[in-house]
């Protein structure tokens, strides 16, 4: 293969680019994964877990992916048959109800059009109608990684709460962990579920179930089969730090140093970060004229931003254009949209000039793949970044 | 955290040691998992994992532990209820029986003494004995990582033959692939469950399921739920070099790496140097007058010898002595034999100096606890390696 | 230390970005350095660097930095008042005459303002001049890396051929060679001083002296006192691949990766590369309606501009804005220009969106603080680089 | 090339065994040597090296070799034609000579038979007898790499204060330092030459002067031309953090690393350590019945131990079976006991279990080779080191 110089931009929202720090953290030796320094390693990952998840609660963590996380959150509470409410906000939505359906759950699918979240007015409504509190569960994606909306956990709740429903509430934030602000136990969250390779900035692998005591009861009457995904195997060793099974030790590294460079940051400062840098590529999308996917504001999402392609032009073949000539990766627009739309994800490790390179790689693929643009997203992105700019916090 | 001097010896039965290949294989930038460069590298492992599992059918990779790919193994070609015959070879048999049974499935669990492997006769008789054909599955460790048996596989293929019994003969590899001759296709398994941490060197987080024909059309039928660990969305795309949701994707970087090396020093010459390794071992443990936990020599493991305590000598007290004072970590006794017998590991990226240095640490380990022994295993064992070293292959 | 969100630019004209693919092979276990493997190394680097330096005879390694390199060429080849021919083309070349003076030879410095490189014709003038032949040696850094401006090194071997005088040619070539086309044999020169860190893209610590055998031919005669840098003692052991006292190891297993990538990607291209970097680098600083240090266009370098601040402005205050707000690190002004200039590196393993990046950087910082530009140059820069876009060379 | 199983013994004494921590931080990206963070790791590394050298004086850091910390000792502090007093105690001995000569200096070279160290009575009896004080600098190799003999350097210093001699006194510590007791300050040294690849744990690349006031000033009419080696040059810029030309970098990642590992580790424990694996490896040589080549016993080195090969056996035909069957490292016989000796390494990142591995690796190797040799070894080297094990310092 020939050598391509430069260090390629990997721009999708997630995985997203892995800190050397990280990286060289995951390249030491393997260890007795029932020894004691193997334990100690598991006590301070389980704990500081907790912090980045907002909660009091357990944190488990499976080797898995994302998708595992999904399924361990329903087949830990649910049985067979038991009714939950979705919000479809994009494709991972989807892929979640069509998860559920398969586990022999009956899924209530609020339909969407793919821009807008999870509406809080629909959920209290339907809550309300379900007068003999057949539905056992509501899972709402927090941020639709393919699309960039996020849906507003916290109004979401009230809705629960105003219509006095007892279902679970199961949230997923895959692409929202440790970039937007995000509180499992203020908000009154029962299962949370996020993946290592976001936010988190580690490889894909690791996934994690931030659990409430509620979910917890709910796991005694729950009968559908589990073993591997099974919460009070995990919960049982973890107190001295150890995993029923193999553990991906090399990834528990690797997250040790996440919690670490996280916690040097301050989560509030990673927020912030990520709330600019969106802000910047909204500019950057306007200027160059073209539409976001998302149609509300209030539910723009500051990890990953979904741009839709003038008619007539194939986001696909645009993306083609800018991965060959400039190395940049963007997302694809999935399911419903595809070819419709590009994604740029703007979370995790970065900073103002990769953002800068990033934006800049669009604006010349944009030119090169001849799509209606002007060419001045790169400038108005760059006049707001600089005025924004704070110093280095020491 | 005080530095302690010079390399660590992992010489439990896995993880093994992961060699610095590999860990630097894995610490390469994470890329777009939609990517064209990473489907290629999926072609690339999906082809050459055929050859370590040798097979011409597919190979799937699960972003999981070994106990996943157990569990993928049943849900894919069972149905609820369903009666399945395993053998009691000792604890990581007994966990597969424990996860079936919570899946659902119907065990009957041939009772063993932990020192013996699967015997073909009884497996023949009980397969005879099913007139109705009641049994839909053998299952079958074949090596015993707890105890160092390695069970008779194309033997007991042939006593399923013998019965002519229809039942799907499963067996779990994770620590004899790439270690210990296995041969999916020759000896007529139609699904071999692996994991990555063991003989092929990476750390734990990759698992896998070979599957045979007949195993895919089970899947037809098969009615336990089922979405993480299906086949069917994995083979769809896998054909491409992709997964259907998000691959452990440095793992596969280093799972790239372990078969470039594998395929360097060739099959033939890793079952040979592990055959030579584990008799190394077992010479050093006669020697010591110690006695193996494995009482039948067509069984003995090449991957790790299990050794049992004279008794009234706690095995994890002498393991204790052995970590802290000579660094040495060696594998502990599991569930019925804790505290009897300490295991060592000799698989994976192993050498003859190695091994000295390991049996070194268990001697002398043996003299500070004070375990009756005598001081000769490490002579006996370097006489043997020394008659039979090669030269290096080039 | 608080962690700092995303990946750092070095901009700087040397030390340049270190690949990846370079890390991770430095990061290999140390080896014998009298052992077969690393002879078989030595033989292959010393093999390749003729290619670098497009040279049929020998390259010498130094386990030191350039500057050692520079004393190299003099100690072996002159004698204690020996007189050299040196021009002052900036901070590099005033350096390298002081260090010859310390070794007690006789500078005739020619005098020069920064801004352009040795003249052609002054030093066919001052061969002319010198009837008796007194001057033993013309010395020529070939890219100012304190000015960037790139001396006509085939120019400069005409005109000595034209003098018809005897001079060693010798030519620093620490921020050219493999950035800028470079000929040791095709343009003559008896000595080829170079480093590791720059074009080659690793860090420092191994310097290079390619040698004529003219100028093997004088060292017979040369008596300044030598022994670390003797090119014979060298030369004895360099036919095995072995060296006379302990060369640097690791950083040798770099360069071995070092010689395959550019290999990989063609020295052609390479150098296409940094000319292409350079003119949309160049177009910035015109659209930023800032001054070109260099003002003879046929001396443009091509691995980095430096630029003059308005007056009134001090650059090191720019530069640390710009550190300190985008972690850009840019070259400062050095010697004479201290303050008055600032340099942008664009050499080594760097693309398009990292040139992006660092623009903007520039850009933003000039904003921030407050020197006065038009904020057009990152979009010059754009328009130039998304026409001169190649394809990945496949 | 064919993978080879299993870790490399490098058991040379020197280059030794690089911990992965180290090799880690010297894969972290390079950065501005002349910016502000570089400064801080600069400062911090001058520091700490002030505790491995065990003085309160500066200490200068060179990228370069252990052999140009020789040169630069001498150039520093001497001027053509001075008489400088060396003892022949091996072959660093002589080549520092060579070196010495090469300068320009006039070498009183004490001879010797390659098996003692510099003995003090001679030291005293040369400096009584040069009366009008000639000898300008007394120049001894503390720890023999080639013969495992360590001269006695406080009774040197002794001998030195005995004659009353003015000369200033320097000490090569390459393959002592951080691996033997080494006091610069207490025993009155004045120039001490180190390196990075052995006591410190990093590959090659960088080498050491730690300086007395009085070899500050005798630099002061010092005439041999320096410039590289200048030590008024680095210590001007060293008081910030800074070098007077490109560090190597990365090596100094290392360094930090190193020294912040001895720091945990503690010197005295560190010297112990050593010490303890000396004795082992004696207790080996004496059991095979082969000759140790140092022969006081005052004089051991602990760093490396040479054996004497018995009369008609070749060393290098022993050492290439080593390392072909066993891939283990030792290091050959240097100069005038080319194949009369071998020499094992037991110095820097090392532990009882390395050691077993390399004791075995030299009996199996003597077996094999046909050396005659009792295989007891290995066993009395197991004794003496089970029976002085210590638990983890924690």
């Amino acid at each position: 293969m020939s050598h391509r110089s430069g260090r390629h931009f990997l721009q999708i929202p997630g995985p997203t680019n892995v800190p050397d720090r990280i990286l060289h953290a995951m390249a030491q030796p393997t260890i007795d994964h029932r020894g004691p320094a193997f334990g100690a390693l598991g006590r301070e990952v389980l704990a500081g877990l907790k912090g980045i998840f907002q909660t009091e609660g357990p944190v488990v963590i499976f080797p898995a992916s994302g998708t595992g996380a999904w399924e361990a959150a329903l087949v830990n509470t649910l049985s067979p048959g038991d009714r939950v409410l979705m919000f479809e906000t994009g494709q991972f939505a989807s892929l979640w109800q069509r998860l559920a359906e398969r586990l022999g759950l009956t899924v209530d699918f609020v339909p969407g059009d793919w821009r807008r979240g999870a509406d809080p007015e629909v959920l209290e409504e339907r809550l309300r109608a379900d007068g003999e509190r057949a539905i056992k569960a509501v899972c709402v994606v927090h941020n639709e990684t393919s699309t960039g909306v996020a849906s507003r956990i916290a109004d979401l709740r009230q809705a629960i709460d105003r219509a006095g429903h007892p279902a679970l509430f199961m949230v997923d934030t895959i692409s929202s962990l440790a970039s937007i602000d995000y509180r499992h136990d203020a908000w009154g969250v029962d299962v949370t579920v996020a993946g290592s390779q976001k936010g988190l900035m580690l490889p894909p692998g690791l996934s994690f179930n931030a659990v409430s005591d509620r979910a917890l009861k709910a796991g005694g009457q729950a009968r559908l089969p589990r073993s591997y995904w099974d919460w009070q195997d995990m919960l049982a060793v973890n107190a001295k730090g150890y995993f029923p099974y193999t553990p991906g030790t090399n990834l528990h590294y690797g997250l040790r140093e996440a919690i670490l460079m996280l916690e040097e940051e301050g989560l509030e400062r990673v927020f912030a970060r990520h709330a600019r840098f969106a802000e910047a590529t909204r500019r950057a999308v306007r200027a160059w004229g073209l539409e976001l996917l998302c149609v509300d504001q209030r539910e723009f999402s500051n990890s990953l931003t979904a741009v839709l392609m003038p008619a007539g032009h194939d986001a696909d073949a645009f993306r083609k254009v800018v991965l060959e000539r400039f190395d940049l990766s963007l997302g694809n627009g999935l399911g419903k949209v595809q070819g419709k739309v590009f994604r740029i994800g703007h979370l995790g490790d970065f900073n103002d000039l990769m953002l800068a390179g990033t934006l800049s790689g669009v604006e010349m693929g944009l030119s090169l793949a001849q799509v209606p643009h002007r060419a001045e997203g790169v400038a108005a992105s760059l006049a707001f970044l600089a005025v924004s700019a704070g110093a280095r916090p020491d």
